[in-house]
């Protein structure tokens, strides 16, 4: 490529950040299925000169309330199937908001006009009434700067409320071509909308299927008759989203009997289910991906496919596929130094990500923005080590450090929550600590007030009595509790520690120290 | 796509031509075929910060003195093949200039060292040594701006002297990654360098092929042997360059005996040859599309697929094909109100582009950038028409071939397909000539068949049974047509010939030479 042209002036997300309008001016909320009109959405909304965000769909009606407050929406498009959580959320709004929005209400064309009996306010417009207003000869806005935004998208809020990274013309200019050579697409390509269209300006998929005039097949509900009679009918090349579909597809009476003419490629995103699934979905004769990605990174960073042995035994390639020219720099880093850690496989650091490809920040949220970059970088929160090779290997979430007790997947937050509680607790951070019998068990680092003492047991019994057994502290450490320089606590170095902590005894099951 | 992102601030031609300094910075000449020695150029020439200009192998020494001259060189990497011819311009220099560039010399690993025996001048390093001297922790150089120049690629010259188009960067990025979405291309791709290496940076195909992690199969010489043992040997995917291509493959020894066991993808630039040759090389199994593009596009702006029907004739698509994501305008406009011209297939205008992937302007020539770009469109002087589907279609070069009869504009492709289809005519080309009655009449250059004669008035005749009356050529030259390096009609000469042909007598309003 030409060499590191992406690194030139225009990727600094510091300086795009400083250009990020505290809010977002024409803004248009969109929630909807994954159907043609939200597609559609995709391009009007940018072509007309205003910024789209399609909301997620599984959102209640006090959230979207809270998103479309921080949007300033003048218009929400919704679709039939979503107008009563939309005039609930707004008559929340209104509690504090004198002007409402307007409604645009699409209809369902399988499903007849949309009942004029429902109540919607009177302020409101059919789609395709509205569609047909349009003049031949409007002339198409082009964004003034071309980091100017054309869309916000929410994060899933898995650590929180739900943050608006903000996507400019630029970045998914740029991302749509990568998706595009990344998954050796071409005007051939018949893609299945499987992944949620709200979810990354769908991984940009919607603008990548635009510019190669490829085959969009738009689904109202993802079943698995839909996906097979899909890939039967319109023969699909290319779908992709959450592990679900996995199950869907494998789970799919259809299943056993259909095998697949031709080649189908699925790319999923996080964690993945079992082996036997995905074997069962390779015997079908997908073709199936793993893929590493987030909000902020406008979808996916990397991709690895996974191979199955002649026994059709999937093996999940361990390290995380090379990432595409767009991303420019995929790193394991020391947040502290910003130095990457060495090449060892083993010397854990953050994954950190530089790229013309990344939002350019999050929407109103100024000391958001500024915590996920350092020096241009994005700091993901997830553990990773780098190999010999140069591949990266992605460890652990490191924001809200999930980790196993006896199968469960734990948030630590919810455990530092409570021991935040504590009288004498100033700070404190729980990670996973290995445990022979229950894979792993919390271990809290506490910092205590100054002036206090109190003892592990006492911490013990104290989360023993506010939360489910498996979540109470096996170990507790006091001390001081590393932080990097913008005083975010390492909890990496904490996880080594914990690790460290080795064959102290223990009584009662519990490991104090 | 985002819609017009690429219109943003940084598209314009003309802010960037602001930019354009008078001369290029840390040069790195480079005079070599298509070899993996130039192939590495392209990157680490970037890499350290300079900027490469692989000049043409078939130049004369005066010529290439000219031009090392107007680059201001300080390094020329020069394949051993061509160190006399380069000796030899800088001894032109040298007259004028008291300091030599510093030369690296490239060997011929096939034919052993590079002899000492030949005159080198003292200050001169070999290749493979200075590559021995690199340091493993050299830091790869980033341009400050992704505007900044990467290679300057000189024109044909087929209008005059080369003129030096420098490429930045932002262009050369998204140029390579339109290539390989516009072919099709992926990791699996393996490319035959067939297209030389020094035009237009190899057509973008030198990133391209890195970004994607093909194969590149590099060639010292083009012959038939070489093009079908390399399909064989490393199952070449791709190959293109010059019309002359084709005739090499039609014509190979090979070619009746070997069809291809697999699809090879062939594009030609330039004028197509005869169908029949077209045909030949369609029957061995390549797939053969039609570029049209020129150095300042970066090379390619449009491909349109050849069809060939049940009697394997090719039908050549007369429409240009559509244009991919990153050309980002291409339209048919009237130069002086610079308005798109009707979509009627019949008005002509000139083909003009306006796209992220244009050159920065020409080296050194503030007033033939300025003459070249207007309101940010890039004019080709080209002639063209907007068919009612939005496809143009290219009618005839309009610097050196178009111009006025009676206020018609006159394609001169036409014409030259009647002459050419005159059973004496080997070669033809066709101007205009300087009219007071009509504006300007055709004039016809002919080669004729050897061994054959033939007379103006006959030519006339031929043509006036053929053609309407103001297309029939007023005046007809006998002799060789003036070739340029790359063997293209040099029609600028041509219509200073015919201007100089004056007042010679003439019956019956036609002038007869």
């Amino acid at each position: 490529m030409a060499p590191n042209a992406a690194t030139a002036t225009r990727s600094d997300p510091q300086l795009a950040m400083a250009d990020l309008p505290e809010s977002v001016a024409h803004e248009v909320a969109a929630l909807a299925p994954n159907i043609p009109a939200l597609y559609e959405l995709y391009f009007g909304v940018p072509m007309a000169g205003a910024v789209l965000s399609a909301l997620n769909t599984r959102l209640d009606a006090a959230m979207l309330a809270l998103l479309l407050q921080q949007l300033e929406a003048k218009i929400i498009c919704v679709d039939c199937q979503y107008v009563q959580i939309v005039l609930k959320a707004l008559e929340l709004i209104s509690a504090v908001k004198a002007k409402s929005p307007f409604l645009v209400v699409i209809r369902d064309s399988n499903q007849g006009a949309f009942s004029t009996t429902q109540e919607v306010p009177p302020n409101s417009l059919d789609y395709d009434r509205l569609l047909e207003m349009g003049k031949h000869d409007f002339e198409i806005g082009s964004p003034i700067d071309e980091c100017d935004p054309i869309t916000v998208n929410y994060t899933s809020g898995s650590t929180g409320t739900p943050k608006g990274a903000v996507y400019s013309h630029r970045a998914t200019y740029l991302n749509s071509i990568a998706q595009i050579f990344r998954f050796e697409m071409s005007a051939k390509t018949v893609f299945l909308w499987t992944v949620d269209m709200f979810r990354c300006s769908g991984w940009c998929f919607t603008w990548a299927m635009a510019a190669l005039g490829g085959t969009n097949i738009c689904l109202r509900n993802v079943t698995a008759k839909v996906i097979f009679d899909s890939i039967l009918i319109h023969k699909v090349t290319h779908l992709c989203g959450a592990p679900t579909l996995l199950n869907i597809i494998a789970e799919a009476p259809y299943a056993g009997h259909r095998p697949l003419a031709t080649k189908v490629d699925l790319v999923i995103a996080g964690v993945l289910p079992p082996l036997e699934i995905m074997n069962n979905v390779h015997k079908l004769g997908f073709n199936v991906s793993h893929a590493y990605g987030m909000t902020e990174a406008l979808g996916l960073v990397t991709v690895t496919s996974l191979e199955f042995d002649q026994d059709d035994r999937a093996s999940i390639k361990d390290r995380d596929g090379v990432h595409n020219v767009a991303m420019e720099g995929v790193d394991v880093k020391d947040p502290t130094t910003m130095r990457s850690v060495p090449a060892d496989g083993k010397t854990i650091g953050e994954v950190m990500l530089r790229s013309n490809t990344m939002m350019l920040g999050y929407l109103k949220n100024v000391h958001g923005t500024q915590d996920a970059f350092k020096n241009g970088w994005y700091g993901t929160r997830d553990l990773g080590v780098r190999d010999p090779d140069g591949h990266i290997r992605i460890k652990d979430r490191a924001a809200n450090a999930i980790f196993n007790c006896e199968g469960n997947a734990i948030s630590t937050l919810e455990i530092e929550a409570v021991l935040a509680s504590h009288p004498a607790v100033e700070a404190t951070a729980v990670v996973g600590r290995p445990d022979e019998r229950l894979g792993e068990s919390p271990c809290a680092f506490v910092k205590l007030k100054e002036g206090c003492t109190t003892s592990s047991q006492d911490i013990i019994e104290f989360c023993g009595v506010r939360l489910p057994n498996c979540m109470v502290p096996g170990s507790v450490v006091f001390g001081d509790l590393p932080e990097n320089s913008t005083g975010k606590i390492q909890k990496f170095v904490l996880k080594e520690k914990a690790k460290d902590l080795g064959s102290l005894c223990h009584s009662n099951g519990h490991l104090v120290v």
